[in-house]
């Protein structure tokens, strides 16, 4: 028996069979090309399934559920992708369509949402009941986990920590409100302020590791960090006190048991994770008096897409 | 038969024997008198819940559980009072204690905890099975109630939403971070900023309100707006707006059906509900695209903390 996750993005849909255990059997990723339509794009995915069946020596009949992540947001009830800006969809029904070429059950939702899942059963999360994932890429993705079910809101429209604002008319996001959490804490919000400070700072080494890399991201401020430039480690501490101050956020209102923290910037490692355990352990309301909680890495990494969307139908 | 809700609060705890659809029958309130110890204190409550049967002409083995609420921290698994500052307490059994007198379910749980129970179940948030409660006091005290369950955090220590950031590096409070919500959106915080607004304009109408009423409190900022003051207007707009960034946040995040208000300043009613409204339409991350989340007023009032203790082991 295997499971199906389907992880589609604004670039490639990546498509694995999963096993029962959460590895993954066969997997590839395809264009996505949103521009010939979600028949197309869908058709294209089931025919690609049908292969990795093919490859591996499994019979089609053998896949008992399909998971499929949604860069956008996405009603796990109805089956329908409500909105994906990056894919041009809005109101796709996405399980009606997939169950043209399957008769097993298929699941739908936010892409943050399946990694959530996947980390929560086979990744970082495993063992906890109550977890929120956190991902820093273009933006905050949240995911949040509690008694093993995932809350999405009565509409699905929740678990949209990145939305959470920190800083009373703050930076304007694109969400149209101002100060919002992923205006800081975000790969993108680092980069940002990475250039800022470049610009400030001539001498700083963040301009020779831009150079030496020939680009400006995520890393920068970290490595320039690490070799010892003050203004890289003020960037660095300024960003980590910005993600520590959204996680606390959540751990003051949903008291998870852990926080998984995934996204490029997650590669850090400890340098980044240890300095958010502190935060968390000198700031959550009730430290002292109630068990932590604990802030880990996702351990997935870019498997934790087609892992989470296949553990929707598990 | 009936449930007995128990509401401990820092001066009196109130008494009420409920009736299955959420009636109170007969209720009363006696000092807490914490100085005298717990064990002094639930004897005196278990005395009266014997004594308001006797007065109701209620058998005492009608009585099919007893709900209590605690005015800090408490576990309902272990029914063991964590913290709660203001009476003094620290694990304390509570449970176990009141067994002693009665041989039914004893359920405790946080105070804002019951006050959102008690709301979802037979208050304005009946027919919703997610919603948050939040009440405007000393603090921002706050309940979430998902899939008509509570969400108190896998050690009991959830729902803090009043210590969520909304300002990095913003107003000290209590917990010992700065900028908590509930030092921009608690009655509390209304006052301060009033006192200030005060000292500022010496021929501000909040001077003259203030006088009438001999009082300055939260209800200080309405009058004097109501009254054409346009620095009134200014403060009451300004404390809006920080009540409203923080509700936005929790929908962005939890995304409930409704958010229910409670405390002194949630019976200024349309005056203060409707502009909360409005901010929720237009910046909710997904309006438009998904149903709002209707912000109402609370309407339990100060039966609340008895019928919301005895709902909890309804």
């Amino acid at each position: 028996m295997y499971y199906v996750g389907i992880d589609i993005g604004g670039m490639s849909i990546k498509i694995g069979l999963v096993s029962c255990d959460g590895k993954i059997i066969n997997n590839r990723a395809i264009a996505t090309n949103s521009e010939l339509g979600y028949e197309d794009m869908i058709k294209r995915s089931a025919d690609l399934v049908f292969e990795l069946c093919r490859e591996s020596g499994i019979k089609a009949d053998s896949i008992i559920g399909i998971g499929v992540g949604i860069p956008g947001t996405a009603d796990s009830g109805t089956g329908i992708a409500t909105s994906a800006v990056n894919i041009g969809w809005k109101n796709i029904p996405v399980a009606e369509e997939f169950s043209k070429y399957f008769d097993v059950p298929i699941i739908i939702s936010n892409d943050a949402n399946c990694a959530a899942y996947g980390e929560q059963k086979f990744g970082s999360g495993a063992g906890f009941n109550d977890i929120v994932f956190i991902t820093l890429g273009t933006g905050v993705g949240s995911g949040i986990i509690l008694d093993k079910k995932l809350v999405q809101g009565f509409a699905c429209a929740g678990a949209e920590a990145g939305h959470m604002v920190i800083q009373i008319d703050g930076e304007l996001c694109n969400c149209g409100r101002c100060g919002c959490w992923e205006q800081y804490a975000s790969a993108s919000a680092l980069i940002k302020q990475t250039k800022i400070a470049m610009q400030s700072y001539p001498f700083s080494k963040l301009h020779s590791v831009a150079s030496k890399y020939g680009i400006i991201n995520g890393r920068t401020a970290f490595i320039a960090a690490k070799e010892g430039d003050n203004v890289a480690q003020t960037l660095v501490d300024t960003y980590i006190k910005y993600v520590a101050i959204g996680l606390i956020n959540l751990a003051n209102i949903i008291h998870p048991e852990s926080i998984i923290i995934g996204g490029g910037i997650s590669h850090e490692g400890d340098l980044f994770i240890k300095p958010l355990q502190k935060y968390m352990d000198n700031n959550f309301h009730a430290s002292g008096m109630y068990p932590t909680v604990k802030v880990v890495c996702a351990t997935l990494g870019n498997d934790a897409g087609i892992i989470g969307a296949a553990a929707l139908v598990m």
